[in-house]
């Protein structure tokens, strides 16, 4: 009989909690314990947050956004800060604190839910000797080696709900309503969800944008007829001409932008430039809450229980990824090496600009950027 | 054979277009024609803005957000700012023509759906002659007359809908949540959505607040064991000791309360204070949008059949209210003198503090205040 | 510190863990304590079937539907069916040995939430001394003396996003789309989903119908150039010439009435008739489970704090009971006499007359009935 | 510029419109005018039926269910039956006609969305030298050569959806609950809501069921504390041991099963045989309604993008397809050869079996029949 520990780090996916159900139940199908530590490395720390995990005690959780074990961000265990009495900082390694747990309580394995973060420090514990299984979790999408990341349809589900909300009302009041959404390093939420919501805008980081672009589309859509606009904003996105807005170089952009974000700025540049009623939003967490959708259950649930057979074949130090379609495990190092960002030259894009969506680059077409 | 023209105006409301819906059937019922202005007295002054609707031209309508006629603000009829040839702005009162062409196209009466502002025109115009019904809307739930208007549990779901995604990341991020709501002058929908959404802590207008109070609920939680919690705020709530924060007062004040909002107000005051994890959202225009709940379509289309029932018995400058659950007509004088509070002894209320519930108010309960 | 115990009983309603969320609440709140019996009466049987419940055992239960109590039927207590070893089937009358657990335990006060079978039986112990509470619960707001129940808009609400559903497969293929939903003794789901849905013909047991009408509609709709008609049927709709096809008089009502139900039957009848293309579908239990809506969150959380205050006042053998958008206490006794009623001329019923829905009478008009 | 023609055949399907949509503005982005031919090849018949398509025309159609065109089943072309005067009903060829218009309107290729019915009569006009090409649509994601069809996950969702309702209710009353899903040849749409929605049992047609097996696993979660179960079969599931009960050959088939469908007699049978209280529900055209899914839209747009790419390339008698992720030409002969079958051996099958889904199958396992 094997002992098998689970965790989950790092920031909040739609999906979490069905992982934990398949794994759950894909050993008690072979007869292994299941024990879930909290908070991430909680559990190796203080056994009172080293939890039992039987079928009984995930009952139903496959629906549940939110992990039950917990994901509270205590900082990386190879160089934890930590307040000493006199109440200075410090930064420790505890990790051979941990791998001793890990050995003194027999664990046969460490299932890891997490992103590159999370992914790098399970990396380092396999180095150290730790049986280590990846399960990769970004809402971003944006993780190399696997086609798709649990909790990314539910976050653009959410996004394309709220674009639907928004669209009868800019329509009534001939608005332009500009929504950021997530996606700091790659526009994939932005894309996927400004595509199924009508959107006319889409700014994504992997394509600098000119304010000029933006504006004539909007126009455009007046000479057609057409008295709204739908602008979606990746977090991440960026200006064109090289002015990071990020760092706040003007008057206005400072207040607008390092406060309120680049959704605020492209909404107030719009105002200003075409004189429409603009208003802007921002999404934010509720794109990690709620019940994952369908294929995010589905999706995860086959995460989960691939990283148990991986279990059983003896392949660690790996991921669980999905290559053309299928499980198959990849070594962590490679899928944390890089970024995966939105291919320009897809159908995705193609299908995007064929239904007369912008972004934002000047030269016309951004392929020929 | 009467021929009716219908309007709406101001901001957006899920269950306008059902409005239109019944007031097109029941007048085609009644062998009426309908016509509809577009941008609220748009159709008045230019032909092409008066259309003909017919149960084929709002086919299926009754289940859309938004509203058919559009709802552009133009400003007030009887003193609307516009610009001669020199670009200066003049104010004028086109209200003389609007009735002139009211008379011109043969109307009977107009049923001018609207929120306070709208209404209190609409009456004006009912002084100079003109016989007008009333439909009011207002997504607060605030007007003095009516028990409920229609959009109120649309925009209510929305944000219990936002609370319930936002839950179990709270939870599993041991995080605080703050959520700005609709509710300028009343906490309907912030009392509502809160109660239904499982909220911590409710700041509403009604009870002006204190942080002090704030925190202490949020730290009795962390006693009891909970880690997170959920507050929801209303737009326009106020702090308790008289420092209206809407002016901007103090060096925070200023940035975080005139650019942020009271919700960004609440969440920086509750990091610093608590040290928790304190993330803020606003739910803005969402709250708008959307098809209506079940419920706002049945309200809405009663509202636009009484309408037409009071054409029908000759009750004008009068408006449709929903009082002890029956379509009544009521002055619109009566019904825009004042905005409709939350009710502090209500069963809502007791509803709210016996599930612990928190309001903000210092003195322990803010029924002693 | 007073002893209360909670029970559900009879069939499911999206609400009841919003109740018990709110006994437990409020009682928790005055230093009271809660213990919830299973399945109704069996925790005054079997001491493992009655649970103490605190804050923290109904965490986040006001949002799901279902009963964490249970609601599996065992029966009256006052005539109890049992089977003796020689397997044969007795009546035995239980309470009083429910009656010396009740006060063995030293409960003060039963809080019963259920139908009208659980609170005649709640009266019943009430005759004999117990100090016994009412908590509405019937998803076919048929119950008198209250305005409301809850899990009745939850189920209105999931029979009107199916008529959503069939709308666009309906228009797209000039289909009727027959619906039967719930109500056994009344309309109040069909008519209010009915008319919410965008429902052609809506058929309710105070209506007796006539299949003639019924293809009238449809017919006349063809003649509109509406290809397509949307039909929503009571489940204890009946035919209009007393032709009572509930019992199978005729060849053709037995097969299709008895194994199918009133909406298949109609849809033959339809096909048969009118030659359209003619599908059914039966809603059923789907209409009992679920999130209840934001309103009967609301409306069940103030049902559970009122019973609660009504211990407090000791008032007992009482039912919570909204009259007048207010929690009541009323006479259980009074509550069970009758149920209530569509009301034929209410502002509803002319709504949906004057949106052109026909219900199936022949004269023209139900109200010349 | 090219003139394009598009029609819509077959069942329902959320998507349809979304093709649409991205047709018509690729089109327009080309300079083509595109014409939409109702009721399959309606407009080749009665030019009335044919209608000119624009950016407006299509206006936030890709979030809608159904087909603009309509879908109204008129027969195969090639070998319509006709009544002539004497009321005789003839099968006549109309192919030539249909040739004949398709130039003198001078169309350039026919885009014609459909299931493998309308794909094939697309390809016999391909044959007769009409420029065709497919866009497959079938919501059981049965067509070989598209790893996807779009409308899938909506109708997946929905019956999931439906499964979570579901749930709650089986909980609260110690209920099997049998839900029947599409699929008369496969079970796609089974497997998948089955393993999101928490399924105890799923019964598809690719593996014939064994009643004995069905109750032991209800009769396994009583053993385990768990007092419901949940079942979702596929309307083609068949039994195992080749009692054929869809010709009612057995006293009990015959009434229940050609009557009241699969599913009613797998519920009939649990009641018989584990005495538990058992219900049934048929979910049909539920399945085929509703606005499209995130998912399914960005699937239809790029299906419609894609097609009008082929268009410009000149790859004609080939349907789009997703394959490996990306959208590529097949020719329609092989798309519509055979029906795709759930692969056995797949990760999915795997995943369901790994957390405890029983497929009914008597030898144990399914894998080794």
């Amino acid at each position: 009989m094997k002992k098998i520990v689970i965790s989950t780090g790092g920031g909040d996916a739609p999906g979490l909690n069905a992982v934990i159900f398949a794994v759950v139940h894909a050993c008690y199908k072979r007869g292994w314990e299941v024990y879930g530590s909290r908070d991430g490395y909680g559990g190796f720390l203080d056994l009172d947050d080293m939890v039992r995990l039987t079928p009984k005690d995930v009952a139903e959780i496959y629906s549940q956004g939110g992990t039950i074990l917990g994901s509270t961000n205590k900082g990386n265990p190879f160089s934890l800060p930590v307040e000493n009495l006199a109440g200075e900082i410090q930064v420790v390694d505890i990790s051979d604190k941990i791998m001793r747990n890990f050995s003194r309580m027999g664990f046969h394995c460490h299932i890891a839910i997490g992103g590159d973060g999370s992914l790098e420090i399970a990396h380092r514990f396999a180095e150290k000797g730790m049986q280590v299984i990846g399960v990769p979790k970004t809402i971003d999408n944006d993780l190399e080696e696997t086609e798709r990341t649990f909790g990314f349809d539910t976050a653009v589900s959410t996004a394309t709900e709220a674009l639907d909300k928004l669209h009868s009302t800019a329509k009534s009041h001939n608005r332009v309503m500009v929504v950021e959404v997530m996606g700091r390093d790659s526009g994939w939420i932005a894309l996927y969800s400004g595509i199924s919501g009508g959107a006319d805008v889409i700014l994504i980081p992997e394509i600098p944008f000119d304010m000029d672009e933006v504006c004539a589309k909007i126009n455009d859509n007046e000479l057609h007829g057409k008295h709204y606009s739908i602008v979606v904003v990746a977090e991440g996105a960026v200006t064109q001409d090289g002015a990071a807005f990020n760092k706040g170089t003007g008057e206005l952009g400072r207040q607008e932008v390092v406060l309120g974000g680049v959704g605020e700025y492209v909404a107030s540049e719009i105002r200003k430039r075409t004189d429409k009623d603009t208003r802007s939003l921002v999404l934010g967490h509720l794109q990690r809450g709620g019940s994952p959708t369908t294929f995010d259950r589905l999706l995860a649930l086959r995460f989960g229980a691939a990283a148990v057979r991986m279990v059983e074949e003896g392949i660690f130090d790996h991921m669980v990824a999905l290559v053309n379609s299928k499980m198959v495990p990849v070594p962590i190092t490679s899928a944390i090496r890089n970024r995966k960002k939105v291919s320009l030259d897809s159908d995705k894009m193609q299908t995007a600009e064929d239904i007369g969506i912008c972004f934002g680059h000047s030269s016309g077409s951004w392929r020929f950027s």
